[in-house]
């Protein structure tokens, strides 16, 4: 690779260590950056060194926002009772496009003691601290259906046991649009445990 | 999308501009850039601002370089009366594993009138020059074997008759360890009609 000058090294170098990008995705990302004319080197590169700029987390439920309170924590008109603890930013949107009005608790990650993160690495602490402030009457974790989420989940549960009365999870089982061919067996014993009254 | 600060959908849209990069991918390389203790965003981003700083292209072959020519046109152990002919730098990369020691002429692209990549748009008329000038015995044309590489390949033999007598073109054939089994029929054409004497 000596061939090659330091500035593309060190870009693929840089892009290598995106999840998903292995050396050869970054070394066609890079040169992609350098010979075309929609996308470029300054373009993506200025938007990344101002990326943090100006960013905060909102006091209230650790969003990402550019005020102390973000527009969903300000927002008189939700419902300030119900608290959707969420892993990352993206499922805020993903929530947003249904009909939930209440508010949300952003965790920016899961437990995963592997990838070094413990309740500390977590907004925990501050979800934990906002129930215990009052007027919470429902707490819906909505980590991901995964070993990790399952772990995040159940540590709630028990930090906010004698605080919260109503910790609910959200309700495993079949996809819209799934192929019961197809799905895995724990999604089906789910979604069997899980069967409700037809109409 | 309103929901997220500007910083933050400004990077997601700079992303989704490479290629293989979709929205989500986007999203979720931007939240990891704001997370990972690994991978920065300055990181990257510094990489990015940097990358065409002092960056020139060999007058020679048009490699990528810091210099005016660069290490292997300039290098008199080479053989300067070989042209390997390449779409892009990461192909002379790939030819120094082999013990090639001929020179290089790297396109920057191949024809491709669907991306609006014409003859004006690649370093054609730099190799058409540079054959002119003399001392060249061979040139290798080594574009990918697909529509837009034979296209190239045609446009390059076309342009060089009468100016270098050998214009040749990499072998097509089988990859080493394919299964026959499952090779295409225009590989297997061709490795048939490529077909040479046993030892």
């Amino acid at each position: 690779m000596s061939l090659l000058p330091p500035q593309i090294t060190r870009a693929i170098e840089e892009f290598s260590k995106l999840p998903g990008i292995g050396p050869k995705s970054a070394e066609r990302l890079t040169f992609h950056l350098l010979r075309s004319s929609k996308a470029s080197p300054e373009g993506l590169g200025g938007a990344l060194t101002g990326l943090k700029a100006e960013l905060r987390y909102c006091t209230v439920c650790q969003m990402v926002t550019l005020q102390d309170m973000c527009s969903i924590c300000s927002d008189p008109s939700r419902d300030h009772g119900t608290i959707l603890v969420v892993e990352n930013p993206l499922d805020v949107i993903a929530f947003e496009r249904t009909s939930y009005r209440g508010t949300y608790h952003v965790l920016h990650g899961v437990l995963s003691p592997i990838d070094g993160m413990g309740p500390e690495q977590l907004r925990l602490h501050e979800l934990i601290e906002r129930c215990k402030k009052g007027n919470v009457q429902e707490v819906i974790v909505a980590t991901n259906p995964n070993i990790e989420g399952e772990a995040t989940a159940s540590y709630i549960r028990q930090h906010l046991h004698g605080v919260i009365e109503q910790v609910t999870r959200l309700a495993h089982g079949l996809p819209m649009g799934a192929d019961i061919e197809f799905a895995d067996q724990v999604t089906l014993r789910e979604a069997l445990a899980g069967r409700r009254q037809l109409g």
